[in-house]
């Protein structure tokens, strides 16, 4: 950047850079498409005049309905490529979800792809699959800025190990997703990109911090991407998206490589997720990455190749007869009244299909968000200031640094906040074997179903709470989200006021609108075992296949 | 303890207090062993006069030997019990290994197990095996000092996770043993229990943290104990004394509920790990452990099940026609003679059964020493001044913060120290897989061998180095030690001065003197990749069994 260059000069020439890379690819210019800007509900609007029936049966389909067909050689990568690129753009221009675009890379892998099938039959089993990134995670001579303006220009030098890990795979890059400005809050927004809107409702967030992916995928831009969840950043966008989403367990994924605010902290880790516009994509990515071995290339993954006696559910009664605890409330704050909804709607499912259900909150909820609230702001807000020093621009701060922040702890002071984290999730986990007792199984609850947030999204700017989805991030619980309905004024209608169990439990009851909350989905997450990750997988097909059935 | 007395006379008086529990078990005043300070080597000493040759036969067992005879019934639970109690009161007596005994309770319950068994059989895989405990590992009603003399009176609340694990598999617990104060250091001294001085040369020390183990169970007083390892502290002492002993990747050992110094420190984590007389102890107390399913109560244990296909080193090519890489000098201390002389004999044996050597040393020894200084010192000295300042006892500095009172780190420096070593076990593991090229298997070297220090022991209060064992620890690289000769004067002279690598080479090379460091044990570590703990377990196996062929 030169010295005299205003940051919000510096955002717009990238914009601009953004724009002219997608009006060179042809999709831009050739769908002019333009919705008027009040038309707030943008995922089902018709494109049978944008894309041919072809592209539209493409970008339609689950994740395995596009890998059958790439590895049966009915659809070609390249195919499938242009059909997806023409669509991200759509998204694209209805919710700003794109940060970067290598299209052309794309389409040129996607060939080569295809010439490879003609002679040895498919590459992996994720051949010729789109698959987008959020936006940190490194592809080798791609540009890599972390949202920030001051990082405009920086290239990455190396892919990450799960990029590597992608390709040998199978899979087709092609762009960037959106997040916040480092990663440092709940909403998708920066001053570099912008801000990504919900498709479903614009006035509304599309969650975080992978809101990018979160938007891209619901309007089927992409089948299936790679986000990061380090307080439910996978969770929450796939939540308010409507679609899939998977936190799994800390170092089954490779993370090696991945570019990432606080950096060196491991009181709480970040790990990779896919978001997925069907259930299947959960399995599929998590099983490719596994096979893959990441052990061989990121030193901090877990030597734990695919379980199928777990995803089997074997150490679950093989699947039969489960039972699922119930958390309709952790007595931080009372989810709004759609989600007690979904739950009803899932608990009639779940017990249609012969599993049982039981209320089960898990404990001392006060202490885990006092938890995470500290580790936030552990290290204060030094990094932030200095990279947004680099080109002027302002920190946008997550809650814990806007409102407090303090000066940072000491080291000894650090570990006495990880000690305290060991001794709350001791006591998270006797809780949850304590359950043995109430299940009439003969084990604890197989799993935990609960909201993934207290309210369906939020208003722009609107202040977060993250417990919901942050208990698995601080117990490395395996997580996995999934639509179940949408926000209906007409049933979700705002209640009494309760007794407000802390100031934001009120704030949240107070802001609770049916109407400003039209048509957002509404999902839940279904939680095991660190370490239980196929069988999370397992749970949350057995919950969307049981929804179905009762549809 | 009261106000006006001094740190001196509360440890006499636990000492005291000791005594008197070993007096009124018999076996102190049964025995009185006197041994002439100035006999250096007390490792095979005549017993014959002082134990019956029951006795000896079961003391003088491997644990497998034990196992199999207590499974069998041929031998009860109490008088095996009864006799380690005997032999370890003789060590404790030689050496000064023991710091708690708890021989009622472990007597009522060899009786226990002995009834159980009359009717039921065995009760589970370590049926009335004794097993010591380092002093940091609570046994509930027992004392917990941590080695602190000021808290002398404190008494555990609850098991260890892994005391009732031990319990649950059918093992009798029955002393502590002795460890550096808090441990804070390579040796194993603390004010308030003294000094454990090495067996074999009692001028010498046991090595540490977990020196106690390692004199109790070379003299035989134990057949198998538990230690903890975070920089060597369980395959130092299991060298120094010839036994052996593993230091398990992180989680796999449920550490929850043991007591600690620098908790919440998790930059390089503690891990419990056993040393024992025989090399089939170590896959005995792994598997029984894993086997009982210890992420049902640790929430930091990892859901690894015992594999077998890795024990039977399945990735290895069965084990036939295994290359092992042999870390001679690694760059920042030479090894003194004996180990290069061991490492001969081993290569000697291992080639003889149709394996492969090839030299390798791990990259970039200085910035792993680094990490593990800044690690050490991060958070200062305050925690050791504060628990000395109970009793006003003098703390007692390992080397780091003893040289450099540095001032502790802030939260975000401690955490670039935590990205550092990211980084550098990311070179670690980057440099043996491209070892793939060298070995002519197909694979990178199968495991790795190095000393497990670069002094066979050290006088009392020497300065020590760690990185050898340490690699380990920083890379979560699995571990075993094992015993492959001893100091001989005849055989190992000094050699000239070579190019000292660093100030620490230089000072290990001018105080290696044969005739101080005679008769002491020479152990050898194997290790693999993080994970890999079946597969080095069955290493440590091979190696031993191809030393014991070689003789």
């Amino acid at each position: 950047m030169s010295a005299d260059a205003t940051w919000q000069t510096a955002a717009a020439q990238e914009r601009a850079r953004l724009a002219s890379k997608i009006e060179a690819s042809g999709c831009g210019a050739a769908a002019p498409y333009k919705v008027a800007r009040d038309v707030l509900n943008v995922a089902q609007l018709p494109l049978e005049g944008l894309m041919s029936s072809a592209e539209l049966e493409i970008t339609g389909s689950s994740v395995e309905g596009l890998l059958t067909r790439l590895r049966s050689g009915e659809w070609g990568a390249e195919e499938v490529m242009r059909a997806f690129r023409r669509r991200a753009v759509l998204a694209h221009e209805l919710t700003n979800c794109l940060t970067q675009v290598f299209f052309d890379r794309a389409i040129e892998r996607a060939r080569w792809l295809d010439a490879e099938f003609a002679t040895n039959g498919p590459t992996g089993p994720l051949h010729g699959l789109p698959i987008s990134l959020k936006n940190q995670i490194d592809v080798e001579g791609e540009q890599m800025d972390l949202c920030y303006v001051g990082w405009v220009g920086r290239v990455a030098k190396k892919n990450a190990v799960v990029v590597d890990c992608l390709l040998e795979q199978g899979a087709v890059l092609y762009c960037h997703t959106n997040m916040p400005q480092a990663l440092g809050s709940g909403e998708t927004v920066c001053n570099l990109h912008g801000r990504t809107v919900n498709p479903h409702n614009r006035a509304l967030s599309a969650g975080g911090s992978s809101g990018g992916e979160g938007a891209l995928i619901a309007l089927h831009g992409s089948p299936l991407g790679v986000g990061t969840d380090l307080g439910g950043s996978v969770r929450v966008p796939a939540s308010f998206c409507g679609i899939y989403g998977l936190r799994p367990s800390y170092n089954r994924i490779p993370f090696c490589g991945t570019s990432n605010a606080m950096q060196g902290f491991e009181g709480i880790q970040s790990v990779l997720g896919p978001l997925s516009v069907s259930v299947d994509g959960l399995k599929t990515f998590f099983k490719a990455i596994v096979d893959w071995e990441p052990w061989n290339l990121d030193p901090l993954a877990l030597r734990m190749p695919w379980n199928e006696p777990a995803y089997r559910l074997v150490e679950h009664g093989d699947g039969k007869s489960l039972c699922f605890g119930f958390n309709r409330n952790n007595s931080v704050v009372k989810p709004d009244p759609p989600y007690l909804r979904a739950m009803d709607m899932l608990e009639k499912a779940l017990v249609a299909q012969g599993h049982k259900v039981i209320d089960y909150s898990p404990p001392d909820a006060a202490t885990g968000e006092a938890i995470l609230t500290s580790f936030f702001s552990a290290a204060g807000d030094e990094e932030v200031k200095r990279e947004c020093a680099l080109s002027g621009e302002p920190p946008i701060f997550a809650a814990p640094l806007a409102s407090a922040p303090a000066p940072q702890l000491s080291t000894h002071d650090y570990w006495q906040l990880c000690l305290k984290r060991r001794h709350w999730v001791k006591g998270q986990l006797d809780d949850w074997e304590a359950t043995r007792l109430k299940t009439g199984t003969g084990r604890p609850v197989d799993a935990i179903i609960s909201p993934t947030a207290p309210y369906p999204s939020f208003r722009h700017d609107d202040a977060l709470e993250n417990l919901y989805t942050a208990v698995c991030n601080i117990c490395d619980y395996p997580s996995a989200s999934f639509p179940v309905t949408a926000v209906d004024p007409a049933l979700d209608v705002k209640g009494e006021p309760h007794d407000f169990a802390s100031s934001f439990d009120r704030l949240n009851y107070e802001r609770y609108d049916p109407e400003v909350y039209r048509d957002t989905p509404i999902g839940l997450q279904v939680y095991a075992r660190k370490g239980e990750d196929e069988a999370t997988i397992r749970f949350a097909e057995i919950c969307a296949a049981a929804l179905e059935a009762s549809r």
